[in-house]
């Protein structure tokens, strides 16, 4: 959980630093309001039989609600993120009647703007949290959806199998080619020279600007859609080189990304020092989704951080490392040496809190000093106030550095601002 | 949005003061987790059909599912903290099939310490976070459910009605005393000398040391559960006037609370300026309900904040006020006069992100200058930058401070160490 706080404070931070406002939406959507927006993984949202008779399904992810939201609340711009929870029925079949609930970080813009400008600010501050994060070398796979329409059309492709057989695409970050290639000839009715001129553009991935040079030959042929797509993508390479990222960036037209309601930019950031993760964030532009609710078109683009994973990637870090991580923030704990001393330390602590330092007690009568000391240390405190009877007659306490055993006796009257004086320098 | 973020800060700090740590749990629990716990309120509880067979139900409140993490986990000791949406069917019947989702802010000290120190740390705690909120004068109204049961016993209630009766009594906060009698008379089926004899108690309640002069005459008569309780309430009396907290008890012979799960000291903040909200913050102790889990007795104590209740009073502050407040944290926006800046701007973005600097620009090409200075305005950012092809071409930008209307010609290779100066001087 300290990781947890510590990973949402720092994507917390980035997502401020863009001027972003949070919003908040129910665990719980109308199952018709997810009906429809998700292609194939639609198996996995999990339907409640709601005791009143609404069908209500849990959040699958953060980006259908926020549609839904911009659109019951005639949002005409808003640049938000969202820090929550979402539900997953991950291998229904195996696993009957359990959920999956995990976090996702999300940021979006929506409104009416200047082509690409969104579109690259998303694409800059998923590249700020990353790095913020040092979740290691990474790289953003991107493509177009129009693009990849494009390319099927060019293939081939009748339209009404563009979806299927990009969920085919989909799977070629996992899956070899050639088996691909199996399903969309015989479970997907393609002819093997369609596969194989789709294979043509698939398999083309590098830098934005090489590969910009490549689709500029005459490969795109006279497909309007895919030329208009490719030129809206110099356009974003332009911004993404003035915000510092485009050396971040993987042209790769394999990417298609499963989800149904993409129109436009789609990537996914992966991470390239051997960590088999999957995508650690994704995203892409969706201009049609609040319309889906409302009627009135509000184009949008947004990512999600897949928290999860990053959890774990930080966590192996930190079990690595000698110091591990501290569960709590105390600074001080206020020990004592002989008995009935209770009062004495309540007293002490009073005046910590006060003070707004962060101090802890053994909540016991008479506790033994070296359980006291012992506590301080498994919980890395850095201080500790020691005193006895001697040391209350006198107006004192002995102060202890835990790290440097260095003691010194202070006078009661002045503790509180010798320790808010020590901690403020070792800040 | 903003406002709960600023509390949820502020509690969450309080929280770590004290060296809690924090845990998550999931939003569903087994049903027959929650069955049992919560007395006449288990009618609120939302339940799931599980479409795999296991019975679910939404979390009523944090307490039981905290408990049962202790149980499961084996815990022997925890000082924990939990900021989590809970579920209640409010007004089931008016609104059939509605959920009511809504925060609670919880902390617990599980674990075997000595008589009332964790007790009294917990109400220390609680008046912090009131008084850290700001939430206005308050008072928390505090009895023991032993008390309240050798009241009973004393009254002459037979013991298997010490509940019912205890719920009755509940309803005094809210229901004059003639009521409550007829209820306790005729649905409960009590004598009117006793339910008499019980208001000659309940009817109590004042300063924590009067009343206690008052409990120690001979109206406990030779009820050794109600002397104990009282020498016990002693002790916690003596403890919160070393926390320097005493003066927030009263202490009240009417408070019963309704759940299930106390036994021992009990207590509610409710404030005392005139706001109806009812209690805005309770607790108590709870020694047995982690032993339902596992069988093995874990006692604890513990509060929950009604953040929901504290949110709309800070928010009619906050309405009441001139200045109202920022919903983003923006300390920059990068504007430009001529034509064809965007990636003018978006480079001084650029530059102020990496420095950790909350900037923004308009996400269109060609905005006009007054759009862009008036969304400054509209969102309360500090500073602006302006500038043409002028000042581009002489490489230096204005920086303006929207407050003052002070505005300064400064060298684009400054501008970042610059601003970050003035930022630091204003905080």
């Amino acid at each position: 959980m300290a990781i947890r706080e510590k990973v949402f404070k720092e994507i917390g931070d980035c997502f401020k630093r863009h001027g972003a406002v949070t919003i908040e939406t129910p665990i719980f959507e109308l199952k018709e309001t997810l009906t429809g927006k998700y292609g194939e993984d639609s198996k996995l949202i999990y339907d409640l039989q709601d005791q009143g008779g609404e069908l209500c399904s849990l959040r699958y992810d953060l980006t259908v609600p926020f549609a839904r939201y911009v659109a019951m609340n005639r949002v005409k711009q808003i640049k938000r993120y969202q820090i929550g929870r979402v539900y997953r029925r991950d291998n229904p079949i195996m696993t009957k009647g359990r959920y999956r609930e995990f976090y996702q970080c999300d940021f979006d813009i929506a409104g009416e703007y200047d082509l690409m400008v969104p579109d690259s600010e998303a694409l800059r501050l998923m590249v700020e949290i990353l790095t913020q994060l040092q979740v290691g070398s990474f790289t953003i796979k991107l493509n177009h959806r129009k693009l990849l329409d494009g390319v099927f059309a060019i293939s081939g492709v009748p339209e009404e199998k563009f979806r299927p057989i990009s969920s085919a695409v989909d799977k070629l970050d996992k899956t070899p080619w050639a088996e691909v290639r199996k399903e969309m000839i015989e479970a997907k009715g393609l002819a093997p020279e369609v596969a194989d001129k789709i294979w043509s553009f698939v398999s083309l991935n590098g830098a934005p600007r090489e590969m910009m040079a490549k689709m500029n030959d005459e490969k795109l042929e006279n497909n309007s859609m895919a030329k208009k797509a490719v030129e809206d993508l110099g356009v974003l390479f332009d911004y993404l080189e003035c915000y510092g990222v485009l050396d971040k960036i993987t042209f790769d037209l394999s990417l298609a990304r499963g989800l149904d309601y993409y129109t436009g930019v789609i990537y996914e950031a992966v991470l390239t020092d051997g960590h088999q993760v999957g995508s650690i964030a994704a995203g892409g532009r969706y201009d049609d989704l609040v319309g889906m609710f409302s009627g009135e078109r509000v184009p949008a683009v947004g990512f999600s951080v897949g928290v999860e994973r990053i959890f774990a990637i930080m966590e192996e870090k930190i079990n690595k490392s000698k110091e591990g991580m501290r569960t709590t923030q105390t600074d001080v704990l206020v020990a004592s040496i002989d008995e009935g001393m209770l009062k004495e330390r309540m007293k002490i602590c009073k005046d910590l809190w006060d003070a707004g330092i962060k101090a802890e007690l053994i909540p016991k009568a008479n506790p033994r000093l070296p359980a006291q000391l012992k506590y301080a240390d498994d919980n890395k405190i850095p201080f500790a106030i020691i005193f006895g009877g001697k040391e209350v007659e006198n107006g004192v306490v002995q102060l202890k550095e835990l790290a440097t055993k260095q003691q010194d006796t202070v006078k009661r009257s002045e503790l509180v601002a010798i320790i808010k004086q020590k901690l403020s320098s070792r800040a």
